[in-house]
């Protein structure tokens, strides 16, 4: 006859430290590692969340699935941590009524990360247990299963993975490198702050989507496998595409303004971006996530500068409501300050920013770009002065950006385009788009492209066009720069760089 | 002194039918071809959009942007539609208080998609304006402005392109083969058939999205460059990355799976996924959206299925609630019945649906896999039998599904696998992944598979896996059949198949 634990998955499979005294265990049918969880049959036990596992549940009898953590045994005792994403509570297996000797043994046994059925009362702990997320409980163990087992030799340990840096150099205790981190992700992913960090991003995601419905926006789909390489051929992903070539779409600019041109007036799109280029810096992938805007105007691109701050802002907001224990388990590991914004978004001209430059004593011209260190500077002084994280800069040199950037009517040099940064680094480029065949001719020329390799590109123009401006944003940059994080590789789940393609 | 019109968009080239008598004409500031929007000033006027120009309006005067759909001269008046979207309503330039002959001439010259800004008074019409989606009222034009010109000849017709094939066929009348569509996506995706098309598409991904939040999923970014190929090499794209090749990946399932190993429980994706298959069939993309889930259960499968099918119930609700006017706009050139599902979803199983059809006279064995025509006539008879478009096939053979599919524990001959169709096609194809690495290498070995190539694979199981169960939703299909219509490159923005790469 089945126990009660065993019904619907058979502890077929006897621990294998079994010893000879299993015959006179009264607990051997309360463990034992499960047979494979195959769909074998439906129990209407139902598992409880750890997160859920508070006083108020103190003496209930529960069911819960978990990690095991750390493991502990000390004599007729083991104290396990059982993890559950973000959440963890002490379980403990003692000598007694339900556990015998044998089970205590079984318990203590069980590798580190291998997957737990619990049955155990949960019980009010005499003490705050402060290693625990659920520090006012704990989880007196009745019987106890392996669903699935761990290896016994892990690649890295969470508790390493988790450490802040500082604390890592200080007490010289171990932290983890970012490849190791890397090399074995799915074991790097499983620590409480890689948890919040993508639940966190999915949250931007989804923020990002949701204010952009609700003003109007279509979400719209771009192929990602295009036959011309659109901005001349540099940095770009060749692909073979059955007898001929192909190449990987360096952006949806294209057909998100072949969307505009097609009356969709308002389009977002979330999807990967392909850059072949070979930067290793902390903010460089050659795959990324970009969330992308393209909108027609009325009269002024600034209608649609608007629209975008906004989406930014709203995303901030939403984090700092949704997100706040995220927010929290990732300033444990890198503390940084909380991220500053300004409503509406501050937006200074370029010439505004170079001004501030030069007054901190940066030599540069009026149409140079800004650089890596520069950008960094100019958000400090802008964070100094105006108290925000997130600014927009306004009105680009003319020369430093894309042939197919508007040129400010009112003024030769500089042009209709803007960027817009997050702590001091850029999040998302952007601009009012030539809509004009004619002047889009002149400026290709202008810049020397061959105007064969963008004909598609231009006729798209020629069967009326609305005015229209957009973006893209980098969402691990965002990520990365929302939580005061240091490399992209932290908010990219499998990140693809120039040395990188697996996992 | 500029005229109040002109406000903002100066009106400096005159247009290029001017005659002699301009010195005369008491309009020549009513009528014209503005310069080119570059964001020059921003004008305080309101653009009011065409859907909500109704009696309500009427004897109001407004501004409106739209393009010229048609354009009828008739002595001294001209007949407009003015289109924006899905929407259009009649607009009438004629002689009087505002507008002189040469500015009714100016209007009637106006080539058709061009981009215009008209001020006019809304009046209640006289009687019901078939033509349009605002029958009730027209715009008395007072000023009309071109802000960008169409070339005068165009690819297609948009009344041609939204035209019932029948009507083609039974009255001789145009409509647009499918080439000439794709060839010229930005013209055919104007059309009110592809605006709700697309819209509904749009929606579709939210009501994905928002249902699986709800359910407590979390959104994932997998990457689409990918260092081997999965599933054996075959029908996959190479890309040359830097001294290296890689490839395009045909499906998430990896990270999807790592991702549920890394203990995120419930992820779903929505991205591109590459398929490098020669097949040039109605349903078949090289490039498409897959909608990807992949989910811990606790004890079997069906918890899986389950949800991924209220999932779709969820989807196929919101499109009913939420998009109604899309469903009307495709039905009128694309009828077909409205699409039908039951609560909760009929699941049959495998052997059911090989009785169904052996029933109806199909031969074939219990291990053979459906063909499509077996996988339609299937769809008709379980539509006749429990009245749903859409249901699950569970339990498929072991032997046509791919070697990570957990066998079936009651049967060495069937497998924990299910399909999901929609009018009788395929739409989603799913299973419980072996999640216990020994197990994993038996069946990858029984197929044939070098255990080197997979090696990563099955090493993600080692440290603790839960069991889990996914599946994968092409969006595309969905969107098809839930319209009823013919061909994937009605549903693909712009498609990618083995013969089309643009645009």
């Amino acid at each position: 006859m089945p126990s009660a634990a065993g019904r619907g998955q058979g502890q077929d499979r006897r621990p294998e430290n079994e010893d000879s005294s299993a015959a006179d265990d009264y607990a051997k049918e309360r463990y034992g590692v499960s047979s494979m969880i195959q769909s074998q049959e439906k129990p209407d036990r139902v598992l409880v969340r750890i997160k859920d596992l508070t006083v108020e549940k103190a003496d209930e009898e529960v069911w819960v699935r978990g990690r095991i953590h750390t493991s502990r045994a000390k004599g007729k005792q083991c104290f396990l941590v059982l993890r559950q994403q973000q959440f963890n509570i002490q379980a403990l297996v003692a000598v007694g009524q339900h556990a015998s000797k044998q089970m205590v043994k079984f318990a203590a046994n069980i590798t580190k990360e291998s997957i737990v059925d619990i049955e155990g009362v949960v019980r009010k702990a005499y003490q705050k247990i402060g290693s625990c997320t659920q520090q006012d409980v704990e989880l007196h163990v009745q019987r106890i299963y392996v669903i699935s087992s761990a290896e016994p030799r892990l690649p890295l340990q969470l508790d390493d993975a988790v450490r802040p840096e500082v604390e890592g150099e200080e007490d010289g205790r171990a932290t983890v490198n970012q490849d190791t981190r890397l090399d074995n992700r799915i074991i790097d992913l499983r620590t409480s702050t890689s948890q919040a960090v993508f639940c966190l991003q999915s949250g931007i995601c989804q923020l990002f989507r949701e204010t952009l419905i609700r003003k109007g926006f279509v979400e719209i789909q771009t192929p990602k496998i295009i036959s011309a390489a659109s901005e001349g051929g540099a940095n770009v992903f060749t692909v073979s595409y059955f007898k001929t070539s192909a190449y990987l779409a360096q952006s949806p600019q294209l057909y998100k303004q072949m969307c505009i041109c097609a009356d969709f007036e308002k389009v977002f799109c979330v999807g990967p971006v392909f850059r072949a280029e070979d930067s290793n810096t902390h903010r460089h992938l050659t795959e990324f996530v970009g969330l992308d805007i393209e909108m027609a105007f009325n009269y002024h691109y600034h209608e649609v500068v608007d629209e975008i701050a906004d989406t930014l802002v709203q995303i901030f907001k939403g984090l700092q409501e949704r997100f706040q224990t995220e927010i929290q388990t990732v300033s444990k590991q890198f503390p940084c300050e909380p991220f500053k914004f300004l409503e509406p978004t501050l937006r200074l001209e370029y010439r505004e920013g170079v001004a501030m430059l030069r007054e901190a004593g940066v030599e540069m011209g009026d149409e140079e770009d800004l650089s890596t260190p520069n950008e960094k500077l100019l958000g400090r002084l802008v964070k100094e002065k105006y108290d925000t994280d997130f600014y927009i800069l306004d009105k680009y040199p003319l020369a430093v950006r894309p042939f197919y950037t508007m040129p400010d009517p009112a003024n030769p040099k500089t042009s209709n385009s803007y960027d817009m940064f997050m702590r001091g680094e850029e999040i998302l480029s952007g601009a009012q788009r030539i809509h004009d065949p004619q002047l889009l001719t002149e400026r290709a020329k202008h810049h020397g492209i061959d105007l064969e390799k963008i004909k598609a590109y231009i006729d798209s123009f020629r069967f009326g066009a609305p005015p229209h401006a957009g973006g893209g944003i980098g969402l691990e940059r965002v990520t990365m720069l929302y939580l005061g994080l240091h490399n992209v590789r932290q908010t990219s789940m499998f990140p693809r760089d120039p040395k990188r393609l697996t996992p």
